[in-house]
Parts: C-alpha cells; structure tokens; sequence
C-alpha cells in the first residue's frame, strides 16, 4: 500500500512537542485522552492553511510549520488561554520525508517555546494543506472574549500592524533589511501569548488581528453592540509601513491587511496604568489607538481630526490629510 | 472582498447540532469555551476526507456531512468516548450556498442523533477537502485502547465486513438492492457509538475497522505485544461479500479493504457471556472471529484449518479452500 509511507509520516509526529503530564495517551490510538484539570475550560480553534491560497508552492515547509501552530496559538492568546495541546492534520501530495521534517521541526520548535504537546493527527495524501486545533486552558470565566466592550473604554493593539501585509505586497520601497523584517513577520508571526495571558482580569475585550483591524475590531464592536472612534495618527507602524503610508497616503496597510496576528483589545481607562506597567516588560508595542463609543459604526480620524470613513463597506483607505 | 462570502457559509455552521450546556462559548469568537467535568477524560480524533482521494468529486454533500462526521465519531466509538462537540474545517473551490446547505444538513442529522454540537470552525477556499475534529468524554482510566488484548482474549467484530470495498470496487455482480445497500454502507457508515459505550469494561481492547481487518487488528496486537488467529469461516459477511468472496475465493474484501467503520474488539472469555446479553440489544451483529495468542503475528485459518498466511507483508488474500 502507498499508504505506508504515510504511517512513517505519522510516526515522525509522534513526539512533537513538549510532553506534558495531563496527556493520558498521545498520538497511535484511535483518540487521544487528555485531562482538563477542574475549574478550567478547554479553549479550542482550528485553522487551516491551503497552499496557493494561504501559502505559496515552495514555501519554506519550517516557516509553514511555525506558522501553522502559530495562527492558532494567536487565537488561544486572544482569549487568554495557556496553549496545552494541539492535533495536526496534513495533506500532501506525495510522502516527502526532507519536506515533513522541516515543518515538524518549526512546528516543534514553535510548540516547546510555549509548553505544547502534538496529541493527535492525520496524514492524508492531495493537495498540499495544513489544518491545526489547537487546545488551551482558561480558568473558568476568566476568558477574554469579543463581546466585553464598554463605552469609554480603550483601545490597543500590541506590536504594529501592516507589516504582513507589506511583505504580500513585495515591499518595492522597502530596503533589503526592511525587507527581510517584513517577510519574517509575513512568514514567522509570533503569536502574543505571554499578552494574552496577563490581560486577563485586565482587558474586557480581545480579538487577534488575521483579517485587519478593521475587520477585527469591527467584531469586537459588533459583538460589544457599541462603536469606536481610531485615530490614525495613532497607530504603530514599523518604518517600512510608515514610509509606505507617508508615500500613497493610502492607509490600507494598517487597517485592512491580514496576517500580523497582533492582539487588539479594550480595557477600561481605569486600568490604563496597571496595562501600561504590564507591558512595559513585553517584547513588543502596546499602543492605545482610540476609544469605545455608544454611537454603533467605526470612525478613523485623521490628524486633522476629520472623519474618513465610518462603519459601512469600504474598500480603500485613501485619506487625503 | 470575497471572504464575505465564506464568511456568510460560517454563519450556516453557526448552530449544527445539539445544544449542549457544556458549551460556555459556541462558534464565532477566536475559541470555542467547553467545560469537561471533573473525573472525565477528554477524547479528541481528527481526519481528513480529500475530494479525489477519500471522496469522488461530484459526491453528494449531504452523504458527505455525515461520513466527514461519522469518521470521526467510530474514533470515538472505539474508545468507547461519548460524543460531546466538533469543530470543521471545510476547503472549497467556490462559496455554493446549495452545497454547503446540503453538507450541512447531512453533518447535522448525524450530530443530532449523538447529541454532539458543532463549536467551531474554518471556511477557506482551496481544494475540496473536509477536517473534522471530535471530541468526546470518557470516565478517567475507562477508554478502551489499542493495548490491552491478552493471550487468550476473544476476538470480536461488529457488523459485517468488506460491504464499503465492494461498493468501492463496483458491485458488478450484485443485485440492484444489494448494490444500494454496500453503497449506503460505503456513503453512510454508521459509527458504533452505542456499542462502544458499552464494551467499557466488557472488552479489553478495541479500534474501528477503518483501513481493514488486518491492518487494524494488527494494530491492536501489536500494540498489545501479541499475536492471533482468526478464522476466515467466522468472518461476518453481507449475502453480497459472500457471493464475491466464494466466487473468486478472495478474502481481500473482508481482511483488507476499508471504510466499514465497525468495531473490532477483543474481550476476556469471561465477558463472552455478558458481550452476547448486551449485543442481543444491538442493531448489528456481533461476532467472535478468533482467539488472541502469546505467538507474535496473525494467522488465518481456512475451513480445513489450513493457514493461510502469516503477519508479514501481504497483497492478496487468495485461499485455495
């Protein structure tokens, strides 16, 4: 059977990850059994990455194992939950062992910085895609979720934003030093977990930003049934993205591109300066970018303070200031 | 953007199945939130069906909703796990609202009848191809594993075997009621929830018949660091796979072809009489097939008691007898 190439696939998984003692049984049964200890919640998402879509052919199979297991740690950072464990599920065209052990080990590599055990997968052979769930632990409601925004509130993102989405771009402008950071954060995210984790009891609200601010903290409002007033002005941009902005003057970048997995939430101004001790010890940005409002739809004000846009449909981001 | 559209077909997925109170937070934030009760042990599965290779194209969706979900759920029934949620990642080259509506319903008939809901999700477009992750419950220490069989066991199977590799191999000289029937057998397995619910604490291992009695089985022993014999006469089998089998006197479609997702398990002699009490309330079949021995491998005894092979490779299954 071919398919005996695949059973060696699997048992190059096996052991991915860090072991962990809660896992009863981990990959070779026909489930896995793992223990949620009592008074947690299991958090769990599950995400899948098609090449041509999401990924190019020839893509870096290391990079794509990081990435892999980092967009769905960036969702169980979104609500604050401790990554535990994860189950892979892998279609390829054919059995490549040099490709397989590439991804396993960014994925491993990925898995171990933050405590996480592969339990489970599947290995199936067609076009090259990647699905991941991801498991987390959350002490019972304690989560964050996109439903706690409050008028009045603040709003953040962590790191910068747009840099993913200069790398799809191919950075034209971009020096090669400028270049390379893009395409690291394009193909490297780093998902804000330790974040995540310390805005509990902080934040009232999380989302992480895959799809755009825009679009991301759009369903934080929704959800919130409030609106939001953001200042560009504000927002964190690495140099690339602000030399890039400056140049168009389109601010497309930074909220409508994908794929930077930063953390967007809100947090009563009463916790501001507890927030901003917090942070101070991150590896990354924390900027306030604007405020919760009663008035339902998302305004983006620009330095002159005038309107650009409000909640409906858009397209572009051109803003003449 | 045309995400717009995948983002509509995530609100169709948005409420499958059974409401359940253990779910904290249900589809549409970055995790689902699921509360596992104290003493329980969580079972997790995840598989692939790939258009092409699992599944042909053209396949109707509602019959593919409920094998992508019936997959998963034998994994479940194997560890004698009662279904709780499942999460979706579905590829598709398209957003076709009919399809997914069909797919859907045919994911939510099966989920229902298990009292399972669907939690979360990904829509991406790509080619056709189907993950779904199960998980399930199980009292701490009760799970039925691959690694328990002991010399002297009964070996035992649900159902019949070799139904789906005839319909896969075309049926070409069944009736046309015996054709639909492997069809539906093939197209809609049904996953011994029931049963393996049961077997906790009757049967001493088990898996689901998912790539052949051999392979699978073989699993079993191997992992149990023992071997068997089994007797082709004992093998339960449709009037269809026994006319295919005595006419060119290959076992290949009971011993090795796959997609009959029935349970294969082995029990103390002790148990014999408990297992037949309780499968007397099943709605199929249960047969003794053969014996667990101390002697690595797995031999197979013709009607003279001839054997016909041993446990290494393999293609065929052709008996004289």
């Amino acid at each position: 059977m071919a398919w005996s190439e695949f059973d060696l696939i699997a048992r190059f998984c096996a052991d991915l990850g860090s072991p962990r003692a809660d896992v009863a049984l981990g990959v070779g049964d026909d489930c896995a059994l793992l223990r949620v200890p009592t008074g947690m919640e299991l958090a769990v998402s599950i995400d899948t990455l098609v090449e041509g879509v999401h990924f190019l052919p020839g893509t870096d199979p290391q990079g794509l194992g990081h990435k892999a297991l980092a967009v769905g740690l960036s969702d169980l950072a979104a609500m604050g939950a401790e990554p535990a464990w994860a189950t892979l599920a892998l279609t390829l065209p054919q059995a490549d062992a040099a490709w397989l052990e590439a991804f396993c080990r960014g994925f491993a590599a990925l898995a171990e910085r933050h405590g996480l055990r592969l339990v489970g997968g599947d290995t199936t052979r067609g076009p090259r895609s990647v699905s991941v769930q991801v498991h987390g632990l959350v002490a019972a409601g304690t989560a964050l979720r996109r439903d706690g925004a409050r008028s009045g509130d603040l709003i953040f993102v962590t790191g910068t934003l747009g840099d993913a989405g200069l790398a799809l771009a191919g950075a034209p402008d971009a020096d090669l030093a400028q270049r390379r950071f893009v395409q690291q954060r394009l193909d490297r995210p780093t998902p804000r977990v330790a974040q995540g984790r310390q805005l509990r009891g902080l934040a009232r609200a999380a989302i992480d930003v895959s799809d755009g601010l825009v679009a991301d903290l759009g369903h934080v409002l929704e959800a919130s049934g409030v609106g939001a007033t953001v200042q560009l002005e504000r927002l964190p941009l690495s140099d690339p993205v602000r030399a890039q902005v400056t140049r168009s003057g389109d601010w497309s970048l930074p909220l409508a591109a994908g794929d930077d997995y930063e953390l967007c939430f809100v947090a009563a101004p009463a916790q501001r300066a507890a927030l901003e001790a917090a942070a101070r010890a991150w590896d990354c940005r924390c900027t306030c970018i604007g405020t919760v409002e009663t008035a339902l739809g998302l305004r983006l004000l620009d330095r002159h303070g005038a309107a650009t846009r409000s909640a409906a449909g858009f397209d572009h981001f051109a803003v003449s200031g």
